[in-house]
């Protein structure tokens, strides 16, 4: 099992390649037959592939990751809180909980996102 | 499914229910087959009957809980982070992420906490 301060360079990892807009960053963290549920409830992306072009696609927006408190963790999983900003057509950000799932590989297994239209500022406009 | 705002209001409820020491006021909020893992990884307790020993043993630590951040709603569930702080034997503080999956009723039926030793301050002494 990951200790928590692997499990928070996991983390890092993933907010670093969003600041670079490096899309491989994150598919690097991911273990092959990974899902990825974001926003939760809606279909999960499915296997590197998929990952790949979804991340891509976020990237494109611009989207930059910054934490917001301490990465909690236990047992395979961990979770933080964060806030997203975007920068087209004036300011906006997302408020989002995520969580990742490791397998004995160290590799997320499961990411699953918790936002919704309340926890979106700025896209009125 | 609950509105964003109902979701809040189960949140704040599950919060103010430490702050008075009312397990009572927590169990209300779950339904009658819900699971409550906390944390994640650890055995459910599952039922009403389970949870409330639960809820009754955590806030007599004297728990008080305060959000850290807006609570995010997606879909059927809510995520929340949140510090706890206990008064024992000098000051403790825990930094925890919870999920709530909500049934069709409103109620909760699944809670996860996210939590280990390293979002644990103050427990050395």
């Amino acid at each position: 099992m990951l200790s928590h301060e692997d499990k928070v360079r996991v983390v890092e990892s993933y907010i670093d390649a969003f600041a670079n807009q490096n899309p491989e960053g994150v598919v690097a963290l991911f273990a092959e037959d990974a899902t990825v549920e974001d926003p939760i409830g809606s279909p999960a992306h499915r296997g590197l592939e998929a990952i790949r072009t979804f991340y891509t696609a976020s990237m494109a927006t611009g989207a930059k990751l910054k934490l917001e408190g301490p990465v909690r963790t236990a047992s395979d999983y961990a979770a933080f809180a964060f806030s997203v900003t975007l920068n087209y057509g004036g300011e906006k950000r997302v408020d989002v909980i995520d969580t990742f799932r490791f397998n004995e590989d160290g590799k997320v297994i499961e990411m699953r996102a918790y936002f919704g239209p309340a926890n979106m500022h700025g896209f009125e406009g």
